[in-house]
């Protein structure tokens, strides 16, 4: 098996690492970079890698991803700051975000429960909320984790540790399909399932 | 609409110049770099970009990549230096000599004449190939570009340019599906292709 030269070989293998990524996708990747773009894109290319690492923050109150302490929607004072969307992930975020009808603001949990993964409440920026639930006055907090199993689980989880405070706690509606994600819904589904939340 | 932190967003749109990546992909592939991989394979993957560029050189015979003057395969003197494979891209040589039967040498013309791409014989490196049957005494030029519009025309003009030297033009097989890319071929059709050469 003749093999690429040693630097070509170790980006095909940095490529692979990237989320369904095959070996091929990679090698093509890896051979774009050497043959297509430009010096002066490479190294722009090379240093964004650097910064995504160094300046990017997570707010203090939600766990969104900024620039700053906090991120801009927990910034906002027009936003409502008693109802709080709680979803798994920054790109879950963002998705609801983008439809431009949630007035409300996140809390991003950081995953979900996983026995498989060996994901425990404990790797989950849960205990923040609660806190947040305890001192602050707030309406609703609505459960939009994925409608997976360990979405489920998270939601539930979630809704226990709730139950004794003065807060309503909303799911959001099954109209996004069973098993999916939500990062890759449409926009319609999204409100659908906003419209749709349910006492939880 | 919502955007990301500046450094993802710039990740983002570097990853979007990809070979067929999108932006929800590119999107992905940056959540990646951020929430999963680690430092220090955040900075391997960000030096090992750089070093594809600065590391890496073209074989001054072939045309092949390397890291030396010469390629390993230019280098072997076990190998027929009289036969010379003819290949569109470096990929195309990889992808013939992992298939473990050629004994000959390659000659990488790093494209194909398009029109509509505007790439002209002057934007490939064919006058080496001439200048190769020139000066040494070979036995068979094998003519291994693609089977689609560019490929053709660029073995046809180069069988054209050495029609007056004493060397075998053959043409490889058209096993592989017209309209295809060798690269994607598998071991098989190959191998066909390269046994059913005909006289060009």
């Amino acid at each position: 098996m003749l093999k690429y030269p040693k630097p070509l070989e170790d980006l095909i293998e940095d490529f692979s690492k990237l989320p369904s990524v095959g070996k091929k996708s990679a090698e093509r990747f890896a051979l774009f970079i050497y043959t297509k773009l430009n010096e002066e894109s490479t190294r722009e290319f090379s240093k964004h890698l650097i910064e995504v690492k160094e300046n990017i923050h997570i707010c203090k109150k939600c766990g969104n991803i900024c620039e700053d302490e906090l991120c801009s929607i927990c910034k906002d004072t027009t936003r409502n700051h008693k109802q709080i969307l709680v979803v798994e992930t920054v790109k879950d975020l963002y998705t609801i975000e983008n439809v431009n009808e949630y007035q409300g603001i996140y809390h991003v949990l950081n995953g979900a429960i996983s026995i498989s993964k060996g994901i425990g409440t404990a790797d989950l920026n849960i205990d923040s909320l609660v806190e947040l639930v305890k001192t602050e006055e707030l309406e609703e907090i609505i459960l939009a984790t994925n409608a997976t199993l360990e979405g489920e689980i998270t939601a539930r989880y979630i809704k226990e540790l709730l139950q004794n405070y003065p807060v309503k706690v909303t799911r959001i509606a099954h109209g996004l399909p069973v098993g999916g994600e939500m990062s890759y819904a449409d926009e319609m589904t999204l409100l659908k399932a906003m419209e749709g939340r349910r006492e939880y």
